[in-house]
């Protein structure tokens, strides 16, 4: 270890090296994404981090790591001898980097670097607003240095070109020509001739393309300028990429020179300030006056987030054949366990990606699976360690949370198993976990309704016995995209968004005990319209997922009637729709887990 | 009716002959009440429109008044003939007064007139702010009038000065020694010397004072300037108030000279934009430089929502005292109706207000009875009038909203009351609605939650049925102050404020058929701490109301067990509070409700 923790003093000493008062180190790529590829994982080389959200900063005498609740156990452990401290977000008093930063220096001007590839023009204005209320105008200055850290890092990864894949326009439902004029559409509405869009899921989804540039994410690593006549599509390895009828390919090294000689055709042109990298934002300056630039937030997230009939139809057969993979490693899994063979997390994890791996149309996990054994589940990020993962033993719970990616949809389930015999905190926690996920899948609710006026419903039952658990109870899901989508979402933030009918989001209630177990239950529904009546229009939600929930260690008493209808009502559905395609021994075990 | 239309439409002619661009009428008064002295029913003098809620626009080619759904049936009565259109606000694609004034003129500039007395410094911000953007500096004109309507308002009332009640510092539990030090201390917090106070409910709890200048509200008509040394009292008819050691009373119309006089002691003062009026302010800006003025919430808002021990243990008093007056209230009502008489709804109200007035401390109600049977009931906000109010049959509903002022606590309660027999529909949406109201009651929650978090618990059910309705579900209650007080809210909008343990709020859900029924239950509820546990501090509600709810029409397969438990234990607990405060025969009557 303490080679390692060497390795990452010594990195931050060589950042400090450059000589300015504050170096910031994103976590993120030039497109924003969640998660980037690893030529973006700089935060990572710097500090040995390896949490999926984190932003360092390393000024003449601190290094800091400013990372969420999800990723404060892994932080210690991994900052651990780097010298590097951890500055907690999504938390009550939370100090963020812009505000932090504004506060630790006495000398003028303050010198503060970064990658401005990896600086979204939103952060940058923000950190800006921030120092010249401190320091005042003069008293800082902010310096881009596009790639800096590739001075220090020798052998960091190019920019990723995987071979890009052109969907079927008739599987998801509408053409680019049908996006391109609605997104045209939105653009005159905006007073705007031209858009730029450089969100790498807005990008997929515009084009009907997908690339594997990014592990779990379909992306194609490109930025997309529309303009009233042209879509120019800026990738890597140009020659390569084959451009149907109406796109014209460019290179992404060369955005400079499109620009210029685009000008004239673009007019006002909106971007989005959220994704929009700092350093590409400055190229666009320079041909676009600040009167020709519209900022706002960018019309696709919500039109892609709205599923369309297509889509739903892919959806739902995604969520069938996942459920035959994940039906077939439960039956695995447990015949094994039960069997005496030693089964640890890591191979359980291995097994269950086998299984989705033998799909037609399977193009990878769409996330890192979560297999996680007793007192690990208690962690609802833990990272299965390929090398001495816990052994899967026939008693307590065994939580998975996976996902896979298909061409025809995506998509994200979380199965709590109860291995053997269960302790009497195990089962009251698994019921009061379940009992919020289906009281959320039977809510109704009033068209207009956003998330965070309906999270309390999943989070009720285990409020009442003065429990609660620290994630978000849904996310958005893309359709074969990014696992995590918005604009919605079903938490206790005020997101305004409402939920829309065809907007597929998780549902996932979860419980952890530290040192002991963790427990999660999650289905993906899709809202709907429930109808109207005198008092207006209602919506609720559909469950697409098809997986059984194993009811053996439920607490009766915690559940009403309705719910436990619910529950039977739907292992009896998942039942009758698959079991024709398991194999009969795994179909008569379903049968009896379903009863 | 002709008369008064032509009246209405004589005075906004009226109006129109001032010769502005616009006038614009508030209907609120110098310190931001909710409801006004009669000097100020300015729109209600203009136009005849008598809702608690709304503003007036009167410009050379239109006339319109703004208001809210709960008043905009009434609003199409009262406004018939008068020529004036009603403006719906709080419904999707409102227009409010400054964004239609934006849009309404071509000519320049465009002069609008108002009483700045009547207008809060923060209303004429927006104004500002959103003719600017439409029609740039110089384009525009505002012009402060004070008290502009006296010029056509012969009989305009005075400004009310009743006599003013001290109350006993021991009874309220804190003493204004007390008060002074904290809101000093919040002072020096915010960097200011002194603080500027104008609401009528913060004035009268820092001083420990009522008065009885405002129908319902033990306000006394005042500003409060409270310096490093000094507690200067602004009120009417000085040489009659008596004040005690450390207040210095001076009079209402002198301001000038005294922010004048006193401009030294100040030091940097602080306002609170949202109810400052723009006279007032222009006052101080003479002596204060815009450097040395702070705006900001006023912390009293939050600080008053807090209740006590010693206002909790009055409240507790005053909910015991004020069911007995219910329950002999409802004992009458059905003994009478079912005996034959004719009650109408106007006499039922009188027989209420007369037995709370049979209390000691009784000081008023604490708004307008709502005393509405059958179909009138479908108002929320229905008015009983004096003459020619309904008959209460001895079948279906009838609700009655009602509350008292005592000097030890104010109260507000709804019961909605089976007079005889009643329809499938009528019973189903009476127990739903309590079903709401029930779960709300039993809700627990995280310390930290907001209203708007909980609010779908008490909404739930009906939502399920595709029922809704459109109030909040629950504010906060004053201390012998305002029946509304904030900070903190239970409804759909989101209001961050965090419910905090010894906030008092209503919890009232209602369902509403337009020409049918209306059904309302209200309880008021203390927020109490629940509890730790290793998942944080939990928070929960105790019941103050002290009522008992009829359970003769409950559909018991819509109430699960402990709903229905919640509902035998409260009715228990009525009868053994109340039972001695009866007439034998009430109580007899009582304990058969409560059985």
């Amino acid at each position: 270890m303490a080679a390692f923790d060497n390795l990452y003093a010594g990195r931050v000493a060589q950042v400090r090296d450059f000589g300015y008062d504050a170096v910031i180190i994103s976590g993120t790529d030039p497109h924003s994404s969640e998660y980037p590829a690893p030529r973006w994982k700089q935060v990572e080389w710097t500090s040995g981090f390896t949490g999926e959200a984190g932003d360092l900063v390393v000024t003449q005498d601190h290094a800091g790591l400013w990372t969420d609740t999800r990723y404060f156990i892994q932080a210690n452990l991994q900052l651990a001898g780097t010298g590097i401290e951890l500055h907690k977000t999504r938390i009550p008093g939370e100090v963020l980097i812009p505000e932090w930063l504004s506060g630790h220096f006495t000398n003028k001007p303050v010198r503060i670097a970064f990658d401005g590839l990896c600086q979204s023009v939103g952060a940058v204005k923000e950190l800006d607003d921030a120092l010249r209320k401190s320091y005042g105008l003069g008293g800082y200055e902010l310096i881009d240095r596009p790639d800096m850290l590739s001075e220090l890092w020798n052998d960091r990864p190019a920019v990723p070109h995987s071979p890009v894949e052109w969907l079927d326009e008739k599987s998801v439902g509408e053409s680019r020509k049908e996006k391109f004029a609605w997104l045209r559409g939105e653009m005159r509405k905006a007073g705007c001739g031209s858009m730029f869009l450089t969100s790498l899921d807005e990008i997929a989804w515009m084009l009907n393309v997908r690339g594997s540039d990014i592990d779990y994410n379909p992306y194609v690593i490109s930025f997309l300028l529309v303009t009233p006549q042209n879509v120019i599509w800026f990738v890597r390895n140009v020659s390569e990429v084959p451009s149907p009828e109406g796109i014209i390919t460019a290179d992404y090294g060369v955005l400079e020179d499109a620009l210029e000689d685009r000008r004239d055709e673009c007019g006002a042109i909106y971007i989005d300030p959220s994704t929009l990298n700092y350093h590409t934002y400055k190229l666009i300056r320079k041909f676009f006056a600040e009167s020709e630039i519209v900022f706002g937030p960018s019309p696709v997230i919500l039109r892609k987030a709205v599923k369309n009939k297509k889509e739903l139809e892919g959806f739902r057969r995604a969520f069938i054949e996942d459920g035959v993979a994940v039906e077939n490693f439960l039956y695995w899994l447990e015949t094994s366990v039960q069997g005496g063979a030693r089964i640890t997390e890591w191979e359980a994890s291995e097994k269950l990606t086998s299984l989705r791996a033998q799909i037609e149309g399977y193009r990878g996990n769409s996330f890192e699976n979560i297999s996680a054994y007793g007192a690990n589940a208690a962690l609802p990020h833990y990272s299965t360690p390929r090398e001495g993962s816990a052994e899967i033993k026939p008693r307590g719970l065994y939580l998975v949370d996976s996902g896979g990616q298909y061409t025809f949809g995506t998509t994200d389930i979380t199965r709590t198993v109860p291995m053997g015999r269960c302790s009497r905190l195990e089962k009251e926690d698994y019921t009061l976990v379940l009992k919020g996920m289906i009281d959320l899948t039977l809510a109704v609710f009033p068209e207009g309704t956003a998330g965070c006026q309906i999270d309390a419903i999943s989070r009720r039952p285990l409020w009442a016995a003065r429990r609660n658990f620290g994630h978000g109870t849904g996310h958005g899901i893309g359709f074969y995209l990014g696992v995590h989508e918005g604009p919605q979402s079903i938490r206790q933030n005020f997101n305004p968004q409402p939920m829309l009918p065809g907007m597929v989001s998780s549902n996932e209630p979860g419980l952890y005990r530290e040192g002991k177990h963790g427990v999660r239950h999650e289905n993906v529904v899709l809202c709907r319209e429930e109808g109207k009546s005198e008092f207006g229009s209602f919506l609720s939600f559909e469950t697409l997922t098809c997986c059984h929930i194993d009811t053996s260690i439920v607490v009766k008493k915690l559940l009403n009637k309705s719910e436990w209808d619910w529950l039977k009502a739907y292992n009896r559905v998942v039942y009758r729709m698959l079991k024709n395609r398991l194999a009969p021994e795994v179909a008569r075990w379903l049968k009896k887990k379903c009863r």
